[in-house]
């Protein structure tokens, strides 16, 4: 996801991408999505700010990272309670159209990995 | 980290961090480092290189993917079989010069998680 306007995103605290994201003490979930752009943005840009905002008003939503390299790799880490709400956030409509869309049009490649977070430090 | 030169990274055919990463069946472990730049390169890229390449080196090394948002996150996650494959690569010595230069010159702020990878899908 590219550099997102901070104003158009959720109220959640947690739903800038582009700032470290806060976590509670582990266990926990992440989702490592990432993925190759196709050429042109065709509403990408516009989908990606909507998915965080959605995102983060989904139960269990802990958080979000996102950085993507000029014309390369896009990784995005969202990090959940459980593994009920990365099951939930995975059906919710607008987010299913989002997923189909991505698979026909915007991505020429992804990979999805859900794993739990065992132990995290840092300096924030 | 920022776009590498593959010309000049590891012989491992999963060194090339600006590409989807292809890692065998779960379970296996994600570090996710996520990662705010100090200003200047300072020597950073030359480190960043030269992790990829020294990593991809280590036993239980299974791939790495990495994207730098310019001016904003970067993530990197590295794929390992092991929780020991893991903890043998944070106590490899020019790594470890490399995480205390990290924590004093280049990033103003950092998290790093591991994460067992529980399942995963994807188009490659």
């Amino acid at each position: 996801m590219e550099k997102l306007n901070p104003a158009t995103l959720g109220s959640h605290p947690m739903s800038n991408p582009n700032t470290l994201a806060i976590t509670p003490k582990p266990p926990y979930y992440a989702v490592i999505f990432t993925s190759l752009r196709t050429e042109g943005d065709r509403g990408y840009g516009h989908m990606a700010e909507r998915m965080v905002t959605l995102a983060s008003q989904q139960p269990g939503f802990l958080g979000v990272e996102s950085a993507r390299t000029e014309g390369g790799l896009g990784i995005t880490v969202s990090y959940w309670e459980s593994e009920e709400a990365i099951a939930a956030w995975k059906a919710q409509a607008e987010h299913k159209i989002a997923q189909e869309t991505g698979r026909r049009v915007w991505y020429s490649g992804y990979q999805l990995r859900v794993a739990r977070v065992e132990r995290e430090y840092g300096k924030t």
